[in-house]
């Protein structure tokens, strides 16, 4: 089993082209729909007693959604802008809501998952969750500038109890205080998780295991309406891959890696979850069989 | 054969590790001994007569050096320092000197050369020298940002009379206003050119041919000591590739980008010329084929 822990929120996302307002968005979004196509996921996260009932049906036809708290107050709400290259976010309004004083626990059906994805939530949190689950094989996580800037030596900790961690390349760089990202990752897996994935947006990401670095570029797209959810999409595809595969052998990561490019790369030609809830298995199979015959030489 | 025309210099790199004064540079002299160890390259280019006599040397080494003309006057003087990260360079100094009033022709003896590289020299200057060369099948120019800014009709023109450029990313949006690549390079081969390699330094490159895009990322290097040159190594291993399989094959292409990633990989390990002169083409084959074992999957 895969369980995903993170946030659901409600979202606006103002791009120079458009503007959508209280979409279906959060990490734990993301990154579980994407993780469906290949392994269906449980959910660790919460809602308020204004979360629509529509999006409550997206939750439950992609997720197992028993693990979904409905906590009495409003949903999570983030409000972020674009500027005109799509390339840097501007947060306008954060409102933590009902995730302010959640206090997440893994029920008793989700304990035997053996690949957990841990979004960029609070690294103590993720520190102390990691442990609820009885015979983990496999987990991941994530963090951001935010918990960096605030709380290091927890994510530094956090780093001690995962198998390994998916960050941009600017948070490797803060977290590391490194600027080559092949030491920033040396120094990452000296902390101890044995497997760190370095994303670098449109120039795609660097997986580095053991004494492998394996590099792949981004899949090239000429149309990339909206950013928002690509990395938790990358994450969710990778471990939903491994998930379906029940493998961490090297072949079976890097294929995740890439099928973790290709599902970021579906993420980004719509706005918000339509670029994944509309696809189907078959389309995601196609666009890996491609970006393997392309990046082949 | 392959000739390659462009700038010989004396450098003086600054980098925040080491100062190298009075090395042998110039985006000829890198292009040049990198494309030599596929096929051996005539150079068109000047110096003056204070040019030492080892780095003549060095160019006789590895060139047929007989397009160099000997010009009353200092030879061209270049003087850069780059930043901590060693990813932006600021100049500190350039004397044209003998390069001011150069006025290039193509030797009799290089007229019948199949390949020709056309450094970043003046772009009215190379679509002025292309047309000398009596039946070049596939030419390949560079650019920079000063070009751009000053001559872009020029630069444009240019694009009609070669078969491929290749160019920074940030170049590329430089000289198109266009900031999505794929639409950049779709661009760039609407003024004539056929084919575009977008570089993009420890990112990699993107190869645009016809509807064929080719993403191939960077050589990840842990040491980076001085990256004066790394693009001209690319290009000039790229070409010469080329000119040594006497092919312009859709996979020639391919193989001569990696070849491209590789050379550049190469010169950026130590300081100036260093990093190619000391090479054997085994060295060259074992990083191709190491390269090509990451990237597969």
């Amino acid at each position: 089993m895969l369980t995903v822990f993170g946030s659901v929120a409600i979202d606006t996302i103002r791009t120079p082209s458009r503007i959508v307002r209280n979409a279906l968005g959060g990490a734990a979004t993301y990154a579980a729909i994407s993780a469906s196509f290949f392994h269906r996921p449980g959910l660790i996260a919460v809602v308020g007693n204004d979360f629509p009932e529509k999006y409550q049906h997206v939750l439950d036809r992609f997720t197992d959604s028993r693990g979904l708290v409905h906590a009495n107050g409003r949903t999570f709400l983030y409000d972020g802008s674009y500027d005109q290259t799509l390339s840097s976010r501007k947060t306008n309004k954060t409102e933590l809501n009902v995730l302010k004083d959640f206090k997440p626990t893994v029920p008793e059906k989700y304990r035997k998952s053996e690949f957990v994805y841990l979004a960029n939530n609070d690294p103590a949190q993720n520190t102390r969750i990691i442990k609820e689950f009885d015979r983990v094989k496999f987990s991941m996580c994530d963090t951001i500038d935010f918990w960096i800037s605030t709380k290091r030596s927890d994510v530094i900790k956090m780093m001690g109890v995962v198998d390994s961690i998916v960050i941009n390349d600017e948070e490797a760089r803060l977290l590391t205080k490194t600027h080559n990202l092949i030491k920033a990752a040396k120094k990452i897996m000296q902390w101890g998780t044995r497997l760190v994935i370095i994303k670098k947006g449109e120039h795609g990401s660097l997986l580095f295991y053991d004494d492998v670095v394996f590099p792949s570029p981004a899949f090239s797209l000429e149309n990339i309406v909206d950013p928002t959810g690509a990395g938790d999409s990358f994450a969710g595809g990778m471990i939903g891959y491994l998930a379906s595969k029940n493998s961490t052998r090297l072949q079976a990561i890097k294929e995740a890696v890439v099928y973790g490019n290709v599902m970021g790369s579906f993420a980004v030609e719509k706005y918000g979850i339509a670029g994944l809830v509309g696809l189907s298995r078959l389309d995601i199979r196609n666009r890996f069989n491609y970006y393997k015959r392309i990046v082949h030489f």
